[in-house]
């Protein structure tokens, strides 16, 4: 049985306040579970059901992790999931701060303050899905721990390293040697460039799009053309996420799988 | 003011039960409302803020629609929103049953019970950016009147008719005359095929993907390939919603928008 203070402690990292003070997140289901233990993260403590840890009990004794059998009734007031899984684990936050890897080549994505939690999940799972591995998200971007975000990667989490840093400062640097594609209303048809293997995404806000400080450093602007009578009234936009996917899918189609 | 009946009437609209029982759903938000205003959809009465009354004044008028002045505490009371915006507005749950008009030509999706009501609202908003008007759904899949897909759908609900059927026999009856394609595991390359102008795509369930009923109904089997070493583990799979806007925008690219 969880102690009271286990109860609270766990139950507290549903709360950005409490993320910060403990650094550390919750992760929640078995597949995610099972991805953040094979990854760069370390894994503070897990709760489970008996038969999750019959399951796992070699792989978690080797990592030497401290492992809690927890009943179902308990599972329900420690998870920020309206259906609780058979585990969840606490995750250090890691230091990673803001330095920045000079991405020797390849394709990124920068992300201006997208602000859903659901989005920023889902534009992880795209980007581990089309090999991107790093994402720069402005400061004001919803915060990666945040368990909606991290519940929404599927396990991309553990795969994809996401860099919070000033974004007009990062790509003023980077834009030197590698040019930066944003979408706009008004841009050329993305389906009709010719696309390098070797660029920043730009992915603008939910509601505002890119902000004017980064425009300026935009080398090409697109924009994903709708189809149907010019007549007839339509979407206004497509959801971040999606047009993150759509662009992704494209950069990447050309290129071999390597 | 509004009185105790009506914040009863309208809040009870959050649940699937009361919307089947009364035959309304709600609609919120200045976007979603004027499309709707604009739509086929017949708006039963509206909740909203002095200041959207005076600026909808002459357009409410001319409809004959009941219009109710709220203050920001009552909205909070009806909104099924955690943020409420200044109008909600009860819709009439349009009669269409089962009756599907035989799709003369083009694009269409088919749903095999998509669950996440995020997913459907973002479906249903990517269809109206490719043009694609109509979406057939299995009687399993989540309910279009639910909130969250309404607000997803961003306002696409106005303009994009989804019909709920049992998804084997129409797709059985439409397959004869209509290509079926759909995604699975070891499909083919999506970007290395001719893409027909006419077509139903069909999406598979969020975890399951498509079901057996419906895979021997598939004309071409398709897959979007990941991109990234081999080696290193990788996303399982795309959301439901990504694969669909990935698969939708290769369609169309190749036709001209008329």
């Amino acid at each position: 049985m969880l102690s009271k203070n286990q109860i609270k402690h766990v139950s507290a990292l549903r709360l950005k306040k409490f993320r910060g003070e403990y650094g550390q997140f919750i992760a929640e289901g078995e597949k995610l579970v099972k991805d953040i233990l094979n990854s760069r993260f370390r894994i503070v403590e897990i709760y489970a059901s008996a038969s999750w840890i019959t399951h796992y009990r070699t792989l978690v004794q080797q990592k030497e992790i401290p492992v809690f059998e927890t009943l179902h009734g308990e599972m329900e007031r420690i998870s920020a999931l309206t259906t609780p899984s058979p585990v969840l684990a606490v995750v250090k936050i890691p230091d990673t701060g803001c330095r920045i890897q000079d991405p020797a080549s390849g394709l990124f994505l920068a992300l201006d303050d997208i602000r859903d939690p659901g989005n920023l999940g889902t534009i992880i799972r795209i980007a581990d899905w089309f090999g991107i591995n790093t994402i720069f998200c402005s400061e004001q971007s919803v915060e990666l721990y945040n368990p909606k975000v991290i519940q929404a990667t599927m396990g991309s989490i553990a795969r994809v390293s996401v860099i919070y840093c000033d974004l007009v400062k990062t790509l003023s640097r980077l834009s030197e040697t590698i040019p930066v594609f944003g979408t706009f209303l008004g841009g050329e048809n993305l389906f009709e460039q010719t696309l390098p293997a070797e660029c920043i995404i730009l992915i603008g806000n939910e509601s505002k799009g890119i902000s004017p400080e980064l425009e300026h450093l935009v080398t090409k602007k697109l924009f994903i053309p709708s189809f149907g009578p010019a007549d007839m009234g339509k979407a206004e936009s497509l959801n971040a996420s999606v047009a993150t996917a759509i662009i992704c899918a494209e950069f990447r189609k050309g290129q071999v799988n390597r």
